[in-house]
């Protein structure tokens, strides 16, 4: 195949629509047991009460994986599959992500969540052609709300608002952004104490991005508020939504960010690394994110004003915020 | 009135509910105009143009605000009444809450989120008895989430799920915690960038709870995750879902969290202060919350195991907490 057609494009989003839709039921329906649902058969509530939280979460995660796969298989049988279950049982150390027609899929993100039922967890699952996510359906059963888009299709809440949700006219991003903006961010599981660790990079950054303006030596960014919910891929989905204004994360994986990253393009976001360029993060050209770089900034869809684009208004965030953060050390394993 | 009849109370509760899902659905048809939604009028439209997101979310929160005042007034007219607007607009400095049978209200928690349109606000509304909640009343619209208690009538999740969501059984506070627990902590408003400033304390008390265990001089607490969801109210409500082990606050009002305390202590939460008391951590008695402390640590509901009951599991976690958090410095105006 050397080209991909639109009604071929399509038909793999309206695929893609469904699957999430059966493989966010199948994630609820394990999250009701737990909760000791009344609907559940007596050999279920067994089974949950033999098991801890969190092996019935890894069993949850591999049986929806498989669902996910199987209807993949049998659908389109000479498409690539990256899975997060899959890929962490293999020995693959390499980019995951090539020219193929490839599906990349996390059958739960927010993990922790999901142990503790906080409700932001959810399917995600893309589609990818050359590299570029095409197409990204992004199921959170417990809030309800289903996230989808496809390349020239737009992006959507439940099917019936469309993205970002203030879009009469799309504001540009503030004029003093990052102050004015929702900054989200996560702490991750790197929480070595070690002088120069991940943890400590992330927090001298959070530091920067909350402090006062005039405070941190003139580089307080005072945003409007920091936000952590746990789960990459529903922070990019809020991003598209314009709920929040950036996101700045190191560590994720493919399968966290590759459907939200189709989400929050299809939304008019821009998406880049999370690290500043060196030398100059104020002249360095912004360029567009790597999947698998482990390392990402998402600024939220923005409109134009008299004295700027929509696109020159998200790029002045970027390297406001490059200047306000440390560079993260996140490597792929072996690499 | 000397006491307060099981019957009185019920009636009580029945009218906090209808009023909570009322102000909730003003909150919400506030936010879709916002969006655009198809079905506002011209008129609304060239309203929603005029004013920016913060004079709109500003008129909102006064609206809803009468609209319950009101309603309370006529049903109860020797009721106190207590509100965010009311009060940031008089000049009273003193503890808001006394005997006398009291309302307090948010009609806009989370007003951050619901400038940014991020789905983490609600409208609260408590009932309080001798200083105590006795009736709580949470609706997060955009979320489809509503939290109600009263006292001896259990805490539920959209008037279906009883809280906390596991209770076949209530699982005890992990071993180890505050390691396996998910903390949920806010940045706030204040950003002063002055070494001793709440920003920093704050900051360094999350340091402590999220490093490796053997980190921060022996000191780290490995939490499972760190949340921030811009929302006391909706922290106190994921707390008394069982969600969220462990919220620490400094800087809220009592009607920030009135509500959320109600819920919290009927679905079996612990709720005292954020501040380590003086001399001796380990030792002191835990004290029951105080409304208008304005420094919060809350627990969740806790079942009991073979070596402890399920509120000594809650005590071990509350002095756990003690030890790896600073005093925050935030005082009722003029006090």
């Amino acid at each position: 195949m050397t080209d991909i057609s639109r009604e071929e494009l399509d038909g793999i989003y309206a695929f893609a629509v469904q699957l999430g839709k059966d493989a966010g039921r199948m994630l609820q329906e394990a999250a009701n047991l737990r909760m000791g649902a009344a609907h559940a058969s007596r050999e279920q509530k067994e089974h949950v009460q033999k098991e801890n939280a969190v092996d019935l979460v890894t069993e949850t995660d591999e049986d929806v994986e498989a669902f996910i796969k199987t209807a993949i298989t049998q659908k389109f049988p000479s498409h690539k599959f990256v899975g997060e279950e899959s890929y962490s049982k293999g020995a693959s150390r390499d980019y995951l992500i090539d020219d193929s027609p490839t599906w990349c899929v996390d059958p739960l993100d927010g993990t922790v969540n999901y142990i503790h039922l906080f409700p932001m967890f959810c399917v995600s699952i893309a589609f990818l052609w050359k590299g570029r996510p095409l197409v990204g359906v992004i199921n959170a059963p417990f809030l309800e709300q289903f996230f989808s888009a496809c390349e020239g299709r737009g992006a959507w809440l439940n099917e019936e608002r469309r993205l970002p949700l203030v879009r009469e006219p799309v504001p540009p991003m503030p004029a003093k952004a990052p102050s004015g903006c929702i900054f989200s961010c996560e702490w991750g599981k790197d929480r070595r104490d070690s002088p120069d660790s991940n943890l400590h990079r992330k927090v001298e950054s959070f530091v920067n991005m909350a402090s006062e303006v005039g405070g941190r030596q003139g580089g307080g960014g005072m945003v409007h508020g920091i936000r952590s919910l746990g789960s990459a891929t529903l922070d990019l989905a809020y991003v598209a939504m314009g709920s929040f204004d950036i996101w700045w994360e190191g560590g994720c994986w493919e399968w966290d960010v590759a459907a939200g990253i189709a989400i929050l393009l299809e939304a008019g976001g821009l998406a880049t690394t999370a690290n500043p360029p060196y030398p100059n993060e104020e002249t360095a050209p912004i360029e567009e994110v790597r999947l698998g770089s482990r390392a990402y900034l998402a600024i939220r869809p923005a409109g134009g004003s008299p004295t700027e684009t929509g696109r020159q208004s998200q790029e002045r965030t970027v390297r406001e915020v490059w200047k306000r953060v440390r560079n993260l050390d996140y490597t792929r394993p072996g690499a």
